[in-house]
């Protein structure tokens, strides 16, 4: 019998999949019901809030692909630790923060003046999580949390990935200071790639 | 050992729950206390947002059926793979869109010159969650991911089922543009006809 | 093996407790943050808040008490159909309004013009519960859908139990007629008494 | 077979695991896009809400902890009763009731008029929950519903550190009253100390 203190996987994936339910579920309510005044239409003020669902859509995505990922990942891990488990909570942190920079995105998008503050905030939205989720992953590969049977090839190339998901995020904020536009299309691009079927991982033994 | 990267039909359903759960509750914060200013009084206005009553116990129910139902629907299928995931995320970006039609449609159902726009806006937020869950179910289908003991009667049943209630809500948004009253009467007819018990699954070998 | 279609009764539990936990933790955000104008004081503008604190501590144990009894209310029940699931929903249907009336009490309790349509709505609010809890509880009784080894003599005694329960809520509402405060004190006693451990449920054959 | 009415630790601990998570995504919805007028711009705004960034980060991190510790600390016992289910829901309360102290410091920090009610505030939100916990933790003990292999060292030691939790936020609180930079500086500090790894339990038999 071991009287470990420690936390379960299971218990974050189930804490994470709360979490990732009500940010994703939240993200609504930053879409306000349109006052019409003067001689506007509802149909009209409907169709002007675009850049709200547009954002909505886009970060509905972002968390529903973090997601279905969280989980894949956690199975890669055979045991947590306390760091471990508060790194965890700061990516979360990140996760939940999301809905608002999304409604700052879906407010100013139209605002020629403060589109390139917004989209540059919003990119910085996005490259919160996936920092964070790099640094619970390098910190579970340092502290030799992974389970053993995983190729090594397989978790440098994990390393690579991450690391680059981080890396073009920064890449598309730095870009937002010269086209909003162009940030915007390397944002729905990668979230777009990441839409196709993660690589299975690999383990020892399989190689040939 | 299957190495599978796949994410089980388990936790699709928890967090499917997750989502509903939040969407269903959120409703409520869509219906704002009245502010009385003059010689209005409190009970006046609180009659007053019955529309916002009507929305909410409607939209409550719809998405309390869906739940139900995506429950039976899920022991249907036998595994699943990335995008019947990425599927069923669309369907949940469509409940969770739900609460804004809602509330358009509680605060514009009594103005004569907006009402149609807001009763053709809610069923088209209607119609989203029936379509998302055709595609889910077509994909299924296609991509042989059903159980293999189910009758195929039964499955051509569904396919009916669920395509005739996608367009009947396609029905009904185009009927606004004539009658939103003839709108909403068959927003609530279908409504109510869910609420009768599912037709139980026929599998192989059940027929005479 | 049974080819049934209906929705296990541990899943209504996970939905229940979501909703409880939803509904439970979103009365907080009908408590605005004050803003002060001229010469206030957020100390002032804080402690000025107390029917809102007020609110907010008396729905809280109330949905409280509900989540602690809806579990045990559960274990009663060998099984479920496809009604009494909608007749659940309806009453998580009232669990999430009760934020909306709690939001009206602590807006306008300090409003002796208002104070008794406010009362009078939130004794409503906690009416609707009560009641949706007997419907449930009614057509599992006359459904069979309890337990077989249910002592009847428990079964009257709970029947009994949740009636009066519907009719002292509906009495303190009726009160709220004569009296804002008396009603309060019927309401706010029933909560207290129900913070009191359950009776234990009586099985056949534990008579003598 | 024991005809037991009380409801499981682990269900408690599921519902407690959903308001710690709905509590910790709320926290966004306290900090509101920011509406710019005149020659104001939204870059400037954003970097102007930034005590409701930091009082974001502080509260999820504690929300967060508390959502860590709450797992070990219920490890330690083997029952539950009725009151002390209630006692857990008014940790629930306290815990459900941060956002809104969060919001309030957030939105007055940068006031120097109310900083002191604000970070007093904050200060008093924080010791609602370290106090309810503690009563908890009492309780329990008291009942005899802790593990019977614990170490009475380890039980007093636990009632030490969570006694002086709760003193240290009261001499925090108090501290506003001198200075709210000392009180945050405190309260900050607390937290960065609960950051670290908890102890590991002690049982009986385990001394030498």
């Amino acid at each position: 019998m071991r009287h470990e203190h420690e936390t379960s996987l299971h218990r974050i994936e189930a804490f994470s999949d709360g979490v990732f339910a009500i940010a994703i579920t939240l993200l609504i309510i930053e879409i306000g019901v349109p006052h019409i005044t003067g001689d506007q239409t509802l149909g009209h003020e409907l169709r002007h809030e675009w850049p709200k669902y547009g954002a909505y859509v886009l970060s509905f995505v972002t968390i529903g692909i973090y997601w279905a990922n969280h989980n894949s990942f956690f199975r890669l891990f055979a045991r947590s630790d306390h760091f471990f488990l508060m790194l965890n909570v700061a990516f979360l942190m990140a996760i939940a923060f999301l809905p608002f920079p999304t409604a700052v995105l879906g407010d100013y998008l139209r605002n020629s003046d403060e589109r390139q503050t917004a989209v540059l905030f919003y990119a910085l939205g996005l490259l919160l999580p996936a920092t964070t989720w790099l640094a619970v992953w390098l910190y579970g590969v340092a502290r030799g949390l992974l389970r053993t049977d995983l190729h090594p090839r397989y978790v440098r190339l994990l390393t690579v990935q991450y690391g680059a998901s981080s890396l073009i995020y920064l890449i598309a904020m730095l870009t937002a200071l010269i086209s909003s536009w162009v940030c915007l299309a390397i944002v729905v691009g990668l979230t777009a790639l990441y839409l196709l079927p993660p690589r299975q991982p690999q383990f020892v033994g399989e190689d040939g």
